[in-house]
């Protein structure tokens, strides 16, 4: 049962008002956390940025050794979380990441009535909705711009836009790891080098399980799902595919073929409570927007049945991640803000994405079948094709490109379990995002 | 001077509070103008969007000639504003177009404490500032998403975020008339060919002026650079160039040097008060986002010490136009919604643009000069170039095309015009937007 809350009329705002405390005052935040984001917000805070109109200074930071260097601005470090929400900042911003203490500390400071501005995408993942119940009913704003897409401001937009929020199917490249590495594959560079270069440049943690297997991409969909659905997901329930298993050629016939692939989120949004979703890298069609997009950029396609948007720029970066979370700052100090209405969203199952083409590959150790006996084994299935390529040798085994026409992705699979059986080969799919204009 | 407002500090509004006033009352809306996007807005109002959460309902429409037929839901219609005004409506949606009177009716519409909603491109690039502070003053809502890249909601959201909005550099397609003609010579079609396909398609009106002349984009130019320098600067300040000077041969040899020409606004928002801005087709390089673009669609690439994003989708039409308006409307009418800070904007003077690459085509009837004579004559006037191509022939005459190296515009116009002295042709010289990333 969904508890539809009047989003033209938001609720009375008891936060308390900036201007009636002398709007020359310093405004205060509290931080929690200071690792790569958080040091870099408070070199941002400490250059006083101009934009603000007033001085912003942080009353202490959240770490759990008080004895290291203390970051720009001299700003106070403390253990103690209480201490610091008991000082009575203005805002408290969360870039702590993972779940605890971060859910626990941000419900607290909501209880409190203190906004909170937070860029932690696992915590909105899988508590969005009891945060987003937490600060409605406290009517305080709980901002999270940076959570999906960090330098690029949308997702409060469509708060405020009803009609434009009506999104049916959504499109996305939210990974700028993944992002990376398959670009650098374009290039004919191997998966394990395109990692190695990401890890030297600083596009890759140490270790890069999250982003290469589509762990990070599914929490920002499962955020990007309950914006423009208000279904409720869990991140566990997204089928998820990485990218550690292509190879440069598989790039190289995707330009072939007049597109690319990308390290795709994608989410069709029907009824309220069904919805089809999936992170995996897809074959994208070149006058797809994503497919204008390289390196580590970041992109938001949303189609609604008004019009068909697109977003993109940066993604990620302690820096540009420091910015969008100070004007989200800026926004939820504004003394007319609005509390993001709420509504209890709706528990959806994730079922299987709707028939589309596929990108198969075909590779063996020892001798591919032909492209006519293949061609009549997946027809004898009723899966069929528009193009088989010839075998190419590969390091170590042979590779053969095919398209399979429409089909759901279950058929598909049982056709190429019996290919594997019979043929001795692997297979790999990827879906196929079609030109959105076609 | 510059009068600073606080954007954290938004002034108190006495909007009237339509919590209130019982949420299952209609809202009411006055809408001047019932023309293309009047008459959808007022089909679009008649469906009941379920997303607005609230019944909307039209009061009345004015128009000139009340004994038209109705529209849609069966709005009265009449020729007196002021008896519209006068039932307090909750919102004037303004869609005359033109100056006045639609002028006048916007100014007492907030004098009487009643939110705005507009589409008008040439009221606000006419008389923004004056209706802005109108706005601010009476602490009422003016809102106009719609008035560029109508589609895509982006504007109302630098309004709240300071830091994203300190722009330094933007480009634009904001004409979706132009960019169809353009797409459309892409493809080898004369530009009067593509224009009678625009004509025919709805893209372009009967008399297409102020599309393809540059006009409807200058206006909306003046609107980006107030929104995100505060500087004032009048539409006939910022040059223009029209796109009907153009040959499909320019098209195809900008495919040739890795690029497109589209109908491009830019703008350099240096120093408050010291600008440059240009409205004119350009080579953009393939790899700028505004490459990306074709047909009728509209986006617009910001620049900020921050980050560079870009924003596309639909940039005209009725329905969609309707769609962002009605939005405006609910974000109009949220309790909490901000009156748009204002702040006395700077005069400023639109200067050249800074130095750049050109790409110049050079036309004769009878023979043109040489590459060498051409490169030695451009080289005295200290112009260099990286690239000059073959004569070819075009009907009529033979034409030759040259990028000239970064050089100041008035310093390659000068050459230029000792080249057509001397050398009997005539020159068309496009800028160049380079690859961002570059």
């Amino acid at each position: 049962m969904t508890t539809v809350v009047d989003p033209l009329v938001a609720a009375p705002s008891p936060v308390r008002d900036a201007h009636d405390r002398g709007a020359s005052r310093d405004l205060s935040i509290a931080l929690l956390g200071l690792g790569q984001v958080g040091s870099a917000f408070a070199r941002l805070v400490a250059t006083a940025p101009p934009e603000l109109g007033r001085t912003v200074k942080i009353t202490g930071a959240l770490v759990s050794n008080t004895s290291r260097e203390a970051p720009a601005g001299g700003v106070p470090l403390t253990a103690d979380p209480r201490a610091l929400l008991d000082g009575r900042p203005d805002v408290v911003v969360e870039v702590l990441g993972g779940l605890e203490p971060a859910r626990t500390l941000v419900l607290e400071a909501l209880a409190r009535g203190i906004p909170v501005v937070t860029a932690n995408k696992s915590l909105l993942a899988a508590h969005g909705d009891e945060l987003l119940e937490a600060a409605w009913r406290a009517r305080v704003p709980l901002r999270y711009e940076a959570s999906v897409v960090a330098g690029v401001p949308f997702l409060g937009t469509f708060d405020r836009r009803p009609l434009a929020a009506a999104v049916t199917e959504l499109a996305g490249i939210v990974n700028g790891t993944s992002h990376f590495i398959l670009s650098k594959m374009e290039t004919g560079c191997e998966y394990s080098d395109a990692l190695a270069d990401a890890q030297r440049l600083g596009y890759a943690e140490r270790d890069p399980f999250n982003d290469i297997a589509g762990i990070d991409a599914a929490e920002k969909l499962t955020i990007l799902i309950r914006q423009f659905s208000h279904s409720r997901v869990t991140t566990a329930e997204i089928p998820i595919e990485g990218i550690d298993h292509l190879l440069p050629a598989d790039l190289a016939q995707a330009r072939e073929l007049g597109g690319a692939i990308k390290p795709v989120v994608h989410a069709d949004l029907g009824q309220s409570g069904a919805l089809s979703a999936f992170v995996a890298p897809a074959f994208v069609s070149a006058r797809h927007p994503l497919a204008s997009l390289s390196g580590v950029a970041n992109g938001v396609w949303l189609k609604s049945a008004h019009a068909s948007l697109f977003y993109s720029g940066p993604g990620a970066g302690p820096a540009v991640t420091a910015t969008t979370l100070l004007d989200d700052v800026a926004e939820a100090l504004t003394r007319n803000h609005e509390a993001r209405p709420w509504c209890e969203s709706v528990a959806a199952t994730v079922s299987a994405p709707a028939e589309g083409r596929w990108l198969v590959r075909l590779t063996a150790a020892h001798g591919l079948p032909s492209a006519s006996d293949t061609a009549d084994l997946l027809s004898s299935h009723d899966i069929w094709t528009s193009r088989i390529t010839e075998t190419t040798s590969q390091p170590g085994s042979d590779c053969r490109w095919l398209v399979a026409l429409p089909c759901a992705k279950h058929r598909l699979a049982r056709a190429l379990e019996s290919l594997e059986r019979a043929a001795g080969c692997e297979v790999t799919c990827l879906p196929v995002l079609e030109d959105p204009d076609a």
